[in-house]
């Protein structure tokens, strides 16, 4: 195989570029203008921003209006995550943030909270929120610091594990608390609806989601209670978010949003099977692979396994060698290759780690069948060496 | 003329995207991957944002290391805004913001700062920043709070004058603190080198360099004192600003950069031959026009402007109608047509306003004589009312 063929696993890093994303993005880029200005290009742009509004706000049953652009999931986090909110115009504070242990680092990090007014969550070993831990501790929460925000995510992005949100948020709020919930791996894998959540805020991001990178958002279920600004300056985003708008991301970001939310269950269906037929292959190669989160409700598109006496960097790099971009755990720094902090939260042997697959919408049963076959000649090699 | 004919002279709000920097985007975003992924697609997209590094790096003689990229330059302004500063791994503080009073509301706002750790700096009649003034409040400042930061820009959005970014820097070193040049406008229109400046950080647009939207900089001169970030989470940046890296819009930064950087004087003397000629053809039409700044030192491509009769906001759509994008001052929030913040502190009369031509390196003869026609026919009609 030469180095040119390649199959690409790895969705949850980042999607492919959807062609209906591309065809947006381009046709953006080919207006000239900045969305403020008040002539005709400005005013162009305006309104491509406001439809992408409108997309994504769809995507999540939310109001347009409650859709706040960022650049990122990133910063869609650390603008949610501060203690420092307004109800209309008075100042409210957020006393302590309640974080579960399996979230991404853009979460965990606790955005604007400082270090020690941020508690982890644990999770069970199944790989799912801890919710009487949850519960005693916000038994335990000092009201005169402020509310309790809980944040959790929906879909997990190692194991593709689904977090029960709900009662997450029902807890969160016979608490007297806010709920944050990171999306960003569930959209346009599951649904996603920030009314049945019943979440306060919702995470987005576009590359996720087959859109280009450099488009996020704040989703809110209201608008009365809000966090201060992360980003002062011009005032775009009613001065949730200032900077100029990036009109094509957003474009692209609205594309991908209409291709996630239409024939979901189709293409679940479909992708589902293929990630079946990807496990059941590697369990007809080796009896030992241990598939993490297989007995629970997880996305259709994410298999996340172990394979004792491969260690993950190891393994990562046998099957980049073999064609295939796969992913030990997350790719959220710059070339660290870690332990996963999700199997050590799972209570897992985080040493051995994990080698994680995640297919999309353009995966095929030939990529599969590729995989199974670099899987098959790895597996081999473990056993000779 | 029809609606589609239309003259774009507002450069300064966002320069179209040049073809270089268009191509450069439109590579990168057909590349699958995400560059914080160690195999063979998330390498390939590392060494595009690394590359991007250099080029941006380049055009300020600044050290690719030296380069934290963000979203955009209202990002990189609240990012080295603020009074929590690291000295290596040690806590320090920065006591005080002065911010110039014409400053873009990126930098006004005074990003993390508290509204009253922050002090605005006049200017002179003359649109440039009041250095003795500056003097006089360095030395009035509290050193036991933290270290002042002086923030201001080398090239004004609104007038195009040239700010004395180096005399300013002296000032604020002899004083012990650090000085912040927002180069936004600036950059590709007059040299900057950030030694030569004497700045401790730069920030840079791509969009106002051709580049596309969703890309800025904060560069640095040193590395040992940096802010504390603003967005946290995956690490990237080297952790100074987390979230998944746009490579087309870096890609397509590094591309306008390239070209920024390149035969900046002929560019300069070709646009600042077409603004002049403008200038001598508004004076030709009407003797009462009014050029802001024009004994100043300017960048070459801004030319500011008042006609009293004419409202900035009438003539801004006035101008629109006639096919011709200009504006009224910066196009910092959506849609919003202020008095100018610029005028108002240049002790001219804001309620009349200024509107703003701003041409670049695509603007022609062809152009200008479309915008002088303009012109006359609507200066005929405000004497006829």
């Amino acid at each position: 195989m030469t180095k040119t063929e390649r199959t690409y696993l790895d969705w949850n890093a980042t999607a492919p570029l959807l062609p209906a994303a591309r065809q947006a993005v381009l046709a953006a880029l080919d207006m000239t203008g900045n969305p403020s200005s008040v002539h005709g290009e400005g005013r162009a742009l305006r309104m491509l921003v406001e439809a992408a509004r409108r997309d994504v706000a769809a995507l999540v049953g939310a109001a347009p209006a409650h859709v706040i652009f960022t650049s990122g999931a990133t910063e869609a986090a650390n603008l949610v995550l501060t203690p420092d909110y307004r109800m209309g115009r008075t100042p409210l504070a957020v006393g302590h943030l309640y974080v579960s242990e399996i979230e991404h680092p853009a979460l965990r990090e606790g955005g604007r909270f400082a270090r020690e007014d941020v508690t982890t969550v644990p999770v069970t070993r199944a790989g799912i929120v801890d919710l009487d831990a949850l519960e005693t501790l916000l038994q335990g929460h000092d009201k005169a610091k402020g509310l309790p925000m809980v944040a959790v995510m929906l879909a997990n992005n190692e194991t593709g594990i689904l977090q029960p949100v709900k009662a997450t948020a029902e807890i969160a709020h016979r608490h007297g608390g806010l709920l944050v919930v990171d999306a960003v791996q569930a959209a346009g894998r599951v649904p996603v609806d920030i009314e049945v959540l019943e979440a306060d805020f919702l995470i987005l991001s576009s590359h996720k989601l087959g859109g280009p990178k450099g488009a996020g958002a704040l989703v809110s279920r209201g608008e009365v209670l809000m966090p201060a600004p992360l980003i002062r300056g011009g005032g775009q985003e009613k001065g949730h978010r200032s900077g100029t708008e990036n009109p094509a991301a957003l474009a692209g970001f609205a594309a991908a949003a209409r291709f996630a939310a239409a024939d979901l269950a189709a293409r679940n269906a479909r992708i589902a099977a293929l990630r079946d037929g990807l496990e059941a292959g590697m369990r007809i190669a080796t009896n030992d692979v241990i598939v993490h989160g297989v007995d629970a409700e997880r996305v259709p598109n994410t298999s996340f396994f172990s394979l004792p006496g491969l260690k993950s960097e190891t393994g990562q790099i046998a099957f980049d060698l073999e064609g295939i971009a796969i992913s030990a755990g997350s790719a959220c720094s710059s070339g660290k290759v870690g332990q996963s902090h999700v199997l050590t939260a799972m209570g897992f042997d985080a040493a051995l780690g994990g080698l994680r697959v995640s297919l999309g919408p353009g995966s095929t049963e030939a990529d599969v069948d590729r995989f199974l076959a670099a899987f098959s000649r790895i597996v081999s090699r473990r056993r000779a060496a």
